[in-house]
């Protein structure tokens, strides 16, 4: 069983991104050199830490030639980078197969040739489509996704897999809950803010409010994944990360009015889906990486509430 | 729920192959008119029944304006093309993802411009990768394909099950076995009785023989798409075909050898697999197609019987 690399430098890609910019703080700690690969449409500059073991470089993934030099003697890739906002598949649908499943094509050729021996991947419960079984756990199948997004991050797990049997590089498959921290501008809590901040006396709400689905804070979701890539060394790692707990959209709704004082009335559109392609009910089984010693340091709920209170602060006028 | 299309003309992509023409024929009896698309990388218009129903375009899938016309008024599609050399993957990594994924993108949006309302893909086993599970069932996961053409296969269904669910397409996704049968230039027995062209006295064998596959007739499996095409309506419905039997590479090598007079030697190249990404136990639970009234008419020893005798006739002199 090959062990993780402990040293040399670490190519992330989306690494200014709200996630992205927590992994490369925690890679800095290890004593990685990072380069980091962002075309900042959903990452900004300011979250990245200073280090001068840091280097960034935009460049967008589609365009493998601007950034193959980084891939140069890196012993990892962590690939994050994808399309931030999953409804805007459906209208172009080019969106999720160019940043989702071919960027990841030319992520996956750039370390086949500098020879990098390991590759993460940020993939999602998305792949799971509308999903039979809850908790859901890494073997369910078959894998319908009900989204081009989803469809993206499904066709780029099956890169990865090829490449890892092809070519000999260990991958680490992260199937994500929905992720929530500071440093977001997509997802259901900035959807929220942003409305009120437009209109205080009214939140509206796709859907009736009865979807139920699991939230992960951002610093626990890098911490599941340096924990299977510590731990789990066989060619290719399927790992989800989650909660084991889900909250509904009502109930997020009414945290979110209650933040802003409480005055605002809440409309539901109705309908148990937020939107075409939206995964109304979710919940990951996450026994697999509970077993390698990982656990989330927060239920669902608390994470909203640890987000909503950080929201308010960021938000709020100095 | 809605029933499958009885008229109106009928799009088939790789309609020239080995299963392309068997499916024409049968569509042709049903009284659709059929618009083959092939680029006869694989196939051959020879292959083709002759009538005033089928028009034959030659085309590429890769290049989308050179056939999005054929879609016009289509009810269907079977979208079957495909790169028919799966070991070639390895060497070139992007024949699989642009003859796969990206040629079944180009279909599957040259049928939503056009509102096609049905699309049957023919996928593979091999995205299951090494399953653990015998006979495997469509349930199965996680689908971890080990080779670039089961990676293209993998990418493509998820973008049919995306598609289907982003605007209303009834899918159809077929899992095959090997399937073998008259006109084909790939697989285990083409590869063998080329050998024994070239060297009448001695078969080289890939692998040490104990690679145990299901193998399906063509004309099995396209009446296998046919029943699950009319009797399942779901968005999408997955359908492994394959026999309820396996057969080893020797036993396959045996006969091949026998058929041939029986005086070669065979040679094993050794170890438990024929090549980089080749699945070497691959047997398939058929339960949930034999449900709709299919069985296949022999099972694997007899398809390769079948098979070895059509093709001692086909090659031996007038």
């Amino acid at each position: 069983m090959p062990s993780a690399p402990t040293s040399g430098p670490v190519v992330v890609t989306g690494g200014a991104g709200a996630i992205g910019s927590i992994l490369v703080a925690a890679l800095l700690r290890r004593g990685h050199a990072i380069r980091v690969i962002d075309n900042l449409s959903g990452g900004r500059v300011e979250q990245l830490p200073s280090s001068d073991r840091l280097r960034f470089v935009r460049a967008d993934l589609r365009e493998p030639a601007t950034f193959q030099a980084e891939f140069q003697d890196a012993v990892a890739v962590w690939h994050l980078a994808a399309n931030p906002d999953i409804r805007l598949g459906t209208e172009q649908p080019r969106i999720d197969l160019e940043n989702g499943t071919l960027a990841t094509f030319h992520v996956l050729e750039a370390a086949r040739r500098a020879d990098v021996g390991s590759l993460v991947f940020s993939s999602s419960s998305v792949v799971y489509g509308a999903a039979r079984v809850f908790p859901t756990p890494e073997e369910y199948g078959p894998l319908l996704p009900e989204s081009m997004y989803g469809a993206g991050k499904l066709g780029a797990e099956a890169l990865v897999s090829g490449y890892a049997h092809s070519y000999g590089l260990t991958a680490h498959i992260y199937r994500f809950a929905n992720i929530i921290g500071p440093g977001m501008n997509h997802g259901i809590l900035p959807d929220f803010f942003e409305k009120l901040r437009r209109d205080p006396t009214r939140l509206e709400v796709l859907g009736d409010g009865s979807q139920a689905k699991s939230y992960l804070r951002t610093e626990d979701c890098v911490d599941g994944m340096l924990t299977g890539f510590d731990r789990a060394r066989e060619p290719v790692n399927v790992f989800n990360l989650g909660t084991t707990d889900r909250i509904s959209v009502r109930s997020i709704a009414e945290k979110v009015v209650a933040a802003h004082g409480g005055r605002a009335r809440i409309d539901y559109t109705g309908g148990p889906r937020g939107w075409v392609g939206d995964i109304p009910q979710q919940l990951l089984a996450i026994d697999r990486i509970r077993r390698l010693g990982w656990n989330p340091s927060t239920d669902s709920a608390g994470a909203i509430d640890r987000t909503i209170a950080e929201m308010r602060r960021e938000r709020s006028p100095a």
